[in-house]
């Protein structure tokens, strides 16, 4: 049976100083516990409630816990009745092998974080370079965002300013999400290259911008009055553009 | 000075149902507030506090209240300093005019939802009709997500489905966003038409279904096991698609 620490312990987990103190995450949710039972991450723990097993009896492995336990544990106003404890993998050098990178710089928002990885597995792209000022994969609702593609991607967290420092001395084209860039529409891209996502209110930074070898722009419509497009929907328009599968 | 009824009445405005009841929206933050003041909209009551007044004096015609007082009036967990109380403008007949229509079936988040309609503005859409059971344009993190674009954009709530029977039989063009449609990027997107972007979790439903004369697809990458993009996403790769300014 499940002990109260334990269930204090996994309620702790919504707090990143806790998941990184005892390298754990949370995953809730039955579309997202299934994506995480199929990939190579180690699950720790497994929890659902009776009420949740009574729908999805091949969740059999779990271990059942009350309708008060499950609500004390989970970060959810609504918890789905399924929660897994997950270890955080150690991040490895970066390799990437995608013919196109995404590199995010200072990503805030979890919801666009998320998205953009999911958006990256929808066209082909595995590999993910955050700068180190990202908001945490692991936080609950980057997790939720990703839809699961979180568990088949490699995200790295990196100086990103060195790793694209690097690349371009090493001749990689590097696109950088600007305003003032090339039409995204009238270029032709790459076949391999880079493409920098900015931040939500500060778009790409200073010490990354002298690394952009491509500087490219989803035109405004003219009259239109807004200023800019949020970011993981700029990022899903300029992949889509680019890769054209 | 602004009494303690009045700090609860706005405070009320978090929920749709006291939205509804009174009229009533807020808008808070500077940029938000900017936009608000040279829209058409109609702004009853705008509250600061002094330390944002001293940051920015142009917002002078604001009553000033305290830290205290902005606390309790804002739905935010760090107030920005500034707010307003703002009519919700009464819904006129539907009168579209943008070469492009976007059409929303069932968005239930509030940040895709407001995102849609920002990603619509950037794209030069004017018109945004809505089924009677997407999320509230005037939920506070709709009105957040749009940047600012809900005040310049026309968006109707209506029976979704009568409105696209009309217009098919009025010999319209209705695209929508489905899985098993043309190839966006293999496709001429007839000049004018409507776009229909389906909700999060069902996608187009079944009552609309029969009105889609041109079903599109985002084609996924070979291989990718994304069983979807963000609705917002999606909507903003087939609207600049669509357009390509």
């Amino acid at each position: 049976m499940i002990t109260k620490n334990t269930i204090k312990q996994i309620a702790s987990l919504r707090q990143q100083k806790f998941r990184k103190e005892l390298g754990l995450f949370v995953v809730e949710g039955r579309k997202m516990t299934e994506e995480l039972l199929h990939s190579s991450f180690e699950t720790l723990g497994l929890y659902a409630t009776e009420a949740f097993l009574a729908d999805y009896p091949t969740f059999d492995k779990a271990e059942i816990v009350s309708e008060v336990q499950m609500q004390q544990m989970s970060g959810l106003d609504t918890p789905p009745g399924i929660l897994a404890v997950v270890k955080i993998p150690q991040q490895g050098e970066i390799k990437t092998d995608s013919r196109l990178v995404l590199a995010l710089d200072g990503i805030a928002n979890p919801g666009n974080m998320g998205t953009l990885i999911r958006t990256a597995e929808w066209f082909g792209i595995h590999d993910v370079v955050c700068s180190s000022d990202c908001v945490e994969l692991w936080n609950p609702k980057t997790v939720q965002a990703t839809m699961g593609s979180l568990f088949r991607m490699k995200v790295w967290s990196t100086d990103l300013p060195a790793f694209l420092k690097q690349a371009k001395a090493e001749g990689s084209a590097i696109y950088g999400a600007l305003l003032d860039g090339e039409n995204l529409f009238q270029m032709q891209a790459k076949p391999e290259c880079i493409l920098v996502i900015g931040s939500e209110s500060h778009g790409i930074r200073k010490d990354v911008l002298p690394c952009i070898t491509h500087p490219v722009t989803i035109p405004r419509v003219n009259g239109s009055a807004t200023e800019s497009l949020n970011a993981a929907v700029a990022g899903g328009i300029i992949i889509a553009e680019m890769i054209r599968p």
